[in-house]
């Protein structure tokens, strides 16, 4: 179930980074401990705000003096830092909530991660959180912290040595272990950090309200999201919304890709989570890049942080060259592994890199030996010749380690300034690792440095979905219209299920139910031959398990016997389902099968999804999903991500299926999906029949679940 | 055509990096020329053998007398460097010959890579190596290196500060720049080097020849080897088979994964090659290790060069521990991805777990919190208990940056000493990164250490293969039996082919081809109704085109009938077809589709394919290859590995298929396919149609075609 939202994601989150006068309360004489090392730390790193030690011991805490109650602290401190046990952790909340404290975060461990006790005090907090107005982060969590105002909020043994440089990376994670490490691999990939905020056990303060605080935050340009579940995927969406309509970056590591990933997750976190396939495409579809590793978010990060917006690309074609041929293949197998294309190069470009160095391979993958490197004004010339071919592709140049060799360096840095003065609007990537002063200087130009090849080939991938995404709208959903009230016997059987679908715009196939022989024959006549029968009976799910269906009726005289065939073999299979009767319908054969759907994801609600059909796309789980609505440009992407597209495509001679209809249709059921969200749990369609381009596509099977009374 | 092999791979190799005198035709004063460079660094690196500048100017070159020509060197060098314009590089090798000098390396370009004035001189290098004896390593090469001899035949840049220190990574790389970088890694990695040669464009030195003398080299323990390319499978094969016998392992960076990769290596190398496919999979069958990256490389040879063979783990089985819940998921998600298993851990140890880490959480992956790591004992009591779990599984411990932290990395060595003394034989993986002193210090007492999770997934998973491959006696090929005499006429049509493969064990429908509708009804009846009819003819090779087929035939009439109307049929569309008459066939029904066949590559010779039958099969290209001959055991891997195997399990309450008859017919088409490897270039058996367990598979078509002769 969704969680009401009270507030806009990430109200009220500021004191978190930015209080000037703080209690903790648990505070102990002791920096190793849990609540002596906040105090510590703001009193090691300069925080120049007021501090209020509170300890039922009272007396002196790290050379200041302490409060024996939050009550007695003189001022009201806008951050509370709890560290005391568990048990004790709703009454110094509630204390804190009676100071009129803004924001507490909780330190401490053994909540709901510790069993029913714990998950009964997590409640507690929640409640008292909601009720009484004041933000609270964790339990069990590793605090936040601001950095350029020296709010540490945190026992990180992360910041132990040094606070990190202050600078624009925002990070927000769940796990605070995986965060405290994403923010040192920051660091020492040579970045500053804006905030810092790992969010725990999440009893109020989630991810999406990391994401959205990050999103206002005039400090943070780049949001790093470390993710291990969504309990709620309308606040993040939202969230999401935030940070695109403030032209911020938010990139996700979203862990638990695999089954049992996501079961270390779910019994790591104790969460009901949304599947991760619906997650990773919400993700997606509202602009967030997602990421593999901590290595992939880090090496994207160093290369958004220093390529202004404006020069991502919007194709996915690249421009490869390296002073080896080997280097070259390496390259072109990373770069299309990642999705991106090598397009031809120009015979006018061509030439123009013969021209440049003669004995050069003048294909792309460019082989320009080491000659490139020999005079600045040859790599001049050369690097010129690529950036203006007609394919506008991205320039990827391979140094591997020349910028170690002081020779090499001069070169490429000389030829590189120039370019980068001359394209101005191009983006330039460089391979290669060198001294820091070399690849910062040349970072700071604008021109993205990866150590790999692997990290430029991912890390250019994103750069160019980035590119392509920023450009977009965000979607809007459908205009309303007047849905027909839901009759239950939708629910039913397949006929009721079908006239449903067919009066909400979904093709099915135009069937008859009968009771009779008689009945059965002229229904056939009417629909014309060749007809199927199939036994309609609430009772009975697989039909084809009891007999209940008779395929390829021809005339007549077939239909009178197969309807009383399949209704003995019904009567004996089953002799205590109710029937309704027989359908007839038209026997319609020929397209591809599909299969497509809606169903109700615990974080996102109604999705929509689509596959294609038959034992192969079941062995290889070949289906797409999205939450609802999605449009039919959307619906296509979706379909053109499945594994076995090609088979619409049209392959052995067949005609190119109707991926519009197809596309049409699932748009129309994700809408279906939204419109009745509480009272219909799923649809199925298996299968939909696509026929070849312009012909449309056409349902032959349906089942209808309503969604079970809210409690 | 494979090149014929007069010599054991790996012959007379040893000059190159253990010569005592040297010659450097072509040698230059200027140190940083290709004709001085090689000079320069024998000198400054302290070679102490005698060096011999040979240039027609004759006088004094780098302080040393210089030669006009080798053959007025006072003494028979036993290597020779060439750095002379292509143009006179053969008669500079002729030369050498004449002298008795015993191998050369070719620096200079402008051979093959430079068209076709260039492959005629690179054609004289090949001939001059082959009629006199003499070794040729290059032309376009980088040259060859013995680190510990101070041999240096290069002019890489790489070199130009220090040498590497000596060791046991020995590197064969046919590109210069790839295997430099690669040595430079290894290097940087705390890594010694044995041996490094590239072989560039091959005119007589190849990649199978450096990887034999490594296996023979008694200072190389480890080979890596950049492969963009294979001239000669047969060879590669000997010299894999040559370093598994010498107990050494073979990683190789197989470049070209992809098409367009594949087509920049062929453009780069001139080379005419196998596919990438059949060089993998020969590759892994030989025991080699094949990795997708030189930061892979890297790692693995870390972890190989400090683990004993006898740790390496037979069971893809890993147990998982981290500090956090995040991290466990992450590595989860990795090592599930790279192909390794988590095994469930028994009641017995989440007991014990518990006892050292009260609030740990006690399922793989285990969540050990900030508490693992408090005490030494504690930890050693965690581990021990994962290490005596049943499973028997490969322990990984996630560090992260904790060793960086003076505290904790006390903590972690002292635990870790004692598990390496109480646990001698296990395999133990740490993943983290730590000051230098203490990392080395860890490795070196026998424990893998990974920097990211993404490595160690991907290292360990290569670790285990390598394990599982180690035990494996090398595949001994079938004994040698008498085939027939081949009839050109299994080349004709289906029904010779059949019946050839049916007398060759290969199990195919039972047939009969007749003249006359009297003898269609009469074979018809013989073989039991239904039955197909196929026309056939040599001119015919897509029968259905041409209405050549009638299915599902069921009595006399019909058969009549439908003679008469295929016949007509045929005439009507090909008229100028020869007709060898009509193939009465049963009718096959049922089972899962499958494809194999055999054809030539040209590298390798015969190989075998298998795979999934039908549309969604050829879309996906699901099919596996293998060099032949193959043995069922290998042939049942081959059909294990593909995408849709499952579907040969039973889905969807279908039984079983038997996937054992299915792997004995493709290893004895894989047997066929040597047997008669000069007379058939292919054999198509599409489909075969593989019945329930134990009741066999039947091929329902086939086509041989010819090889081609000889010139």
């Amino acid at each position: 179930m969704l969680q009401t939202t009270r507030l806009q994601p990430g109200a009220g989150l500021d004191p978190f980074f930015n209080a000037r006068a703080i209690a903790i309360i648990g505070a102990s004489d002791d920096p190793t401990k849990i609540g002596g090392r906040p105090l510590h730390l703001l009193k090691k790193h300069g925080f120049a705000g007021a501090l209020f030690p509170v300890n039922p011991k009272g007396g002196s805490i790290q050379s200041l003096p302490a409060y024996t109650s939050v009550r007695d602290v003189p001022q009201v401190p806008e951050l509370a830092i709890i560290a005391v046990p568990a048990a004790m952790a709703p009454a110094a909340l509630s204390d804190c909530a009676d100071k009129g404290v803004l924001a507490a975060i909780v330190l401490s461990s053994g909540f709901i991660e510790a069993g029913e006790e714990g998950a009964a005090l997590q409640r507690q907090l929640s409640q008292i959180a909601r009720e009484r107005q004041i933000r609270v982060l964790g339990p069990n969590c590793l605090g936040a912290v601001g950095i350029e105002e020296r709010v540490i909020g945190t026992f990180s043994v992360a910041l132990e040595e040094k606070l990190p440089a202050a600078g624009h990376v925002g990070i927000v994670s769940q796990s605070g272990n995986l965060g405290s490490f994403t923010m040192q691999s920051v660091v020492r990939r040579g970045m500053g950090i804006s905030r810092f905020m790992a969010t725990g056990n999440e009893a109020d303060v989630d991810i999406a309200d990391g994401i959205a605080a990050l999103a206002r935050d005039s400090q943070t340009r780049i949001i790093l999201c470390c993710m291990e579940t969504c309990r709620d995927g309308s606040k993040l969406l939202q969230a999401l919304e935030a940070a695109r309509a403030a032209g911020k970056v938010v990139v996700v590591l979203k862990i638990g890709a695999t089954e049992q990933g996501q079961a270390a997750a779910a019994s790591h976190t104790g969460a009901l989570t949304g599947s991760n396939a619906v997650i990773e495409a919400a993700l997606t579809r509202a602009g967030a890049l997602t990421v593999q590793s901590i290595e992939d978010m880090v090496e994207l990060t160093a290369a958004l942080s220093v390529v202004p917006q404006a020069l991502l690309p919007r194709n996915r074609g690249v421009t490869l060259v390296a002073a080896s041929g080997g280097f070259g293949v390496m390259m072109a197998d990373a770069m299309v592994q990642a999705g991106l294309d090598l397009p031809e190069l120009s015979d006018a470009t061509r030439a123009r890199i013969q021209e440049a160095v003669p004995v050069a391979g003048t294909r792309n993958p460019v082989d320009a030996t080491a000659q490139m490197s020999s005079r600045p004004d040859i790599l001049y010339k050369l690097l010129t010749a690529l950036l203006e071919d007609a394919s506008r592709s991205t320039l990827v140049l391979l140094l591997s380690l020349s910028l170690h060799n002081p020779r090499l360096s001069g070169v490429y840095q000389e030829a590189l300034a120039q370019i980068r003065r001359d394209y101005p609007d191009r983006l330039i990537v460089l391979i290669g690792q060198g001294p820091a002063d070399v690849t910062e200087r040349i970072a700071n130009a604008g021109i993205a440095i990866f150590p790999t090849i692997d990290a430029a080939a991912r890390g250019l991938a994103g750069m160019v979905r980035l590119g392509q995404t920023l450009g977009q709208p965000p979607t809007v959903p459908a205009a309303a219209q007047n849905w027909e009230p839901l009759d239950a016997q939708v629910f039913r059987n397949e006929f009721h299920a079908k006239a449903f679908l067919a009066r909400a715009g979904v093709p099915v196939t135009q069937e008859q139910v009968v009771q009779s022989a008689d009945a059965a024959v002229a229904a056939a006549e009417q629909i014309g031959f060749p007809v199927v029968f199939k036994i309609v009976s609430p009772d009975i799910a697989h039909k084809t398990e009891v007999g209940g269906v008779e395929l390829n009726i021809r005339s007549a005289a077939q239909a009178r016997t197969a309807h009383a065939q399949l209704l003995a073999r019904v009567a004996e299979r089953a002799p205590q389902a109710q029937i309704d009767g027989v359908l007839v319908a038209p026997m319609v054969g020929g397209g591809v099968e599909m299969i497509t759907g809606i169903s109700h994801d615990a974080a996102f609600g109604p999705v929509v999804m689509v596959g294609m059909g038959g034992i192969y796309a079941e062995v290889l789980k070949d289906v797409a999903v999205q939450v609802a609505p999605v449009t039919q440009a959307e619906a296509l992407q979706m379909i053109a991500s499945l594994k076995l597209y090609p088979l619409l495509q049209g392959v052995r001679g067949q005609p190119a299926a109707d991926v519009q209809a197809m596309a049409a249709t699932v748009a129309r059921l994700s809408e279906l999906a939204l419109a009745y969200a509480g009272e219909i749990a799923e649809i199925d369609l298996n299968p939909v029949l696509v026929q070849p381009a312009g012909e449309g596509v056409i349902a032959v099977d349906a089942l209808m679940v309503a969604a079970r009374p809210q409690a």
